[in-house]
């Protein structure tokens, strides 16, 4: 079995162009089958606040009404993914750049209004991801980078979790591929104190997740991330790691890795 | 050899929705290989204005900056250019949207600075493009959707006009496929009278275009398009279409039918 890694990068490294400039030498010098999944970051909250568009949030969840949706698209598809692409045949790494409506790649479900109405945000399902077409591209020899955004199949766009892309395309491609998924952040990793950068746990499975989220040293934010990360796991991915931009560069990762069962 | 259809809409097109709603249902109707050029719109010069970025314009001719660039990077290749594939993707097209920094397709070369700097602009030869690619990207039965950016190879993107991506693409893959390259605008053709929508000239040649051009007939704008247009039929294109959206929608086309010599 191929092996292929599914590196997401989250809004904070974008955020800051060196440490976006080295993550993609970094990614670009891995040879290999490779997805690149990037996030958002501050960039379309700040063109929404150049344009006059008022943020809306429910419960500290950002609701994407049309404009947002457009900026988003702006941002996401456009600026963002395509700099990368740019950035990266720079380093001779052949990447396309790519939402989920192209080549249905990602077809999604817009959330059903229950107590809140998200607006133009999709749910994704691993089992609706267009494999064949992901594969075709890794094939011809290029490296899709994916934008959080997703479609409706009906005309649509949707804004989509970036995280929930990166694990839904690695459970898709675990059929066919030996999939490490790394989600890269800017700490070093799942840390049991989250003022101490130096308090990385090394390994979890599920079970040591489960003592920790018990004992409250795993918290809010990273609680559903490595729910996702088990979820990958149970559904064929062979390791989850969650590191630094250092991690990357070193080579050896370091950050947190994760997997069903220790020695697996 | 197979056949392939290469359609270029412009600015006009994009700007009316319904318009372009239009043209994309015929387009994805369309049988077998084809690809989709666009262009921009007004929407960047509207954003441009929302953010207080001065158009500078030089003889006429926009100047692209930095502040520009990552506008036209923005709605073309974001905004205008997804919306574009979700729709066709509606109709089932299966369509992709790139730039030409995606997959290397279009390399392009930053103007060079003589009396104008025109900025990040990209000029384009067809010997460049990455025919290997966009073939591939055809027999996995996708359709290419590209918008009008392109990359130096060093980083930069590079804003390229939209007539040029679509006449070099045509003349990339004349020797792969036989090559119909459609330009589909708000006229209803080459016109003997701009003022008159019935005055569409059937045929042209290059003598016959020689003629009407020393006469008059043919001026302004008209002039580097159907140069371009001769280029390509002079480098193995075999027919350009100049033609209204009313054109594609009946099917028989209509517009002016430019060729090499009369029943070639």
């Amino acid at each position: 079995m191929k092996s292929l890694i599914i590196l997401k990068i989250g809004g904070n490294v974008i955020d800051e162009p060196s440490t976006l400039e080295n993550v993609l030498c970094n990614f670009a010098d891995w040879q290999g089958d490779k997805i690149l999944v990037h996030g958002g970051g501050k960039i379309a909250s700040k063109l929404m606040t150049q344009l006059g568009i008022l943020p809306q949030m429910v419960d500290g969840r950002r609701i994407t009404n049309r404009d947002t949706l457009d900026v988003v698209t702006m941002v996401y598809a456009g600026l963002i993914n395509k700099n990368i692409v740019a950035t990266l045949q720079r380093r001779s790494c052949n990447a396309i750049g790519l939402t989920g409506a192209d080549a249905n790649l990602i077809p999604a479900k817009k959330r059903p209004i229950k107590d809140i109405d998200y607006g133009f945000v999709g749910d994704v399902k691993p089992e609706c991801i267009s494999t064949y077409c992901l594969t075709e591209l890794l094939k011809t020899g290029l490296t899709p980078v994916m934008a959080p955004i997703t479609h409706d199949g009906a005309g649509m766009l949707l804004n989509t979790n970036a995280d929930t892309i990166a694990s839904s395309i690695a459970v898709a491609l675990a059929k066919t591929f030996h999939v490490q998924l790394v989600f890269c952040f800017e700490k070093n990793g799942v840390l049991r104190d989250t003022n101490d950068e130096q308090s990385v746990i090394d390994f979890l499975d599920e079970s040591l997740f489960r003592s920790y989220r018990n004992e409250g040293i795993i918290t809010a934010g990273m609680i559903p991330k490595l729910e996702g990360a088990f979820t990958a796991l149970r559904n064929g991915v062979a390791e989850v790691r969650i590191c630094s931009p250092a991690g990357l560069k070193s080579g050896n990762w370091g950050g947190t890795c994760i997997k069903t069962r220790k020695n697996d």
